[in-house]
């Protein structure tokens, strides 16, 4: 499958990968199975989407700042193993900024899964954990950490 | 071993798999390994604990509720492996709704520990991390995300 | 290579694994892969970080908190493995007990990440995810979770 080709079908482009804002790497490859780094909303250097959902950005907004995220997240795969050699997504953890009183976290990593649905369709549906947490790094409102196989 | 059997001698039985609140899928198989997605403490339909610990719901009906999501997740692994088949719990992840000055996630996730270890004793043994979120979907109380290898 | 050496040229030592605070074990191996429960600051039996960052400790403070938390990390692995044959660290897992406006967690679990790079260079680079979180158990300022191969 040519990961690239259907981005580009999807209207998106694989964005050079994120610089991490730490003493770590973007992706490690183990067997065939490639672990990414939680990776944050950047398009184009800047955060999409900062501060608590849905206060300071609304659900909507989120969502689509989760899609920038896989995008990120994808790139960081691509530095590791080649795109097209991914047979399965495993594990989407999927992280809001939020209060106590948000519910609606599964409408934020949508975004997620959604995207990776349409890239992989069946390949692309993962087992997912989505959690409300208090803050993020840089003030991000969300924050996706990927699993695939190879 | 059938865990069923066991479950019942437990008073206890493997409820329907909840259907993911959104776009991924209750488990995901890769090798050996079972990746479960973080499952609500959905019973009959219902969440039995929402909103923070210990202010809304007490320690020990988190305890509980974490039981219940158990059960949710061995349902989750049923639906892509045989449950009888498993031959170690890997990992817990164990989210407790909770406010800044919560200190006793511990206690609150054991209800997920507990019932692993009394269901497969030394082999439903298990690594974990435990941690207080600002908020989870649906205003659960609790969130359990499960690593099994068959 | 000799680990325990090596942290010595670094002025540490491996302490005695902290017993978890519940009913799971500190580390599972599967395979080639060690899972490592989330670990807690403790030094000498004494969370040396406790409360919010940064209000009640410094994100200097916190990165030395994540340093402890590597060491009974490492010494958790050392119970199901031989820490001399860590071929390459996978993952860290970083919560950081963080109210809503904090945005510098990479800078507080960079204490994981550096040390781990400062024991194996290249081998320890590792994909990360870093989160606040709402509370931790104990009180704990941060919480650190690893995944290493052998």
């Amino acid at each position: 499958m040519d990961v690239r080709a259907r981005l580009e079908s999807l209207g998106l482009t694989l964005p050079p990968v994120p610089k991490p804002v730490a003493a770590y790497v973007p992706a490690v490859r183990v067997g065939d199975l490639v672990f990414v780094s939680g990776q944050l909303p950047f398009h184009e250097g800047k955060l999409v989407a900062t501060g608590l959902v849905p206060t300071a950005v609304s659900v909507e907004e989120a969502y689509q700042a989760c899609r920038v995220a896989v995008l990120n997240a994808l790139a960081a795969v691509a530095m590791v193993a080649d795109l097209d050699q991914v047979s399965q997504v495993v594990r989407v953890g999927g992280f809001v900024a939020a209060a106590s009183d948000f519910q609606d976290h599964p409408k934020v990593v949508n975004g997620a899964s959604d995207l990776l649905r349409e890239i992989w369709q069946q390949a692309g549906q993962h087992a997912r954990a989505a959690v409300g947490v208090s803050s993020l790094p840089l003030g991000a409102s969300v924050e996706i950490e990927l699993v695939v196989r190879l």
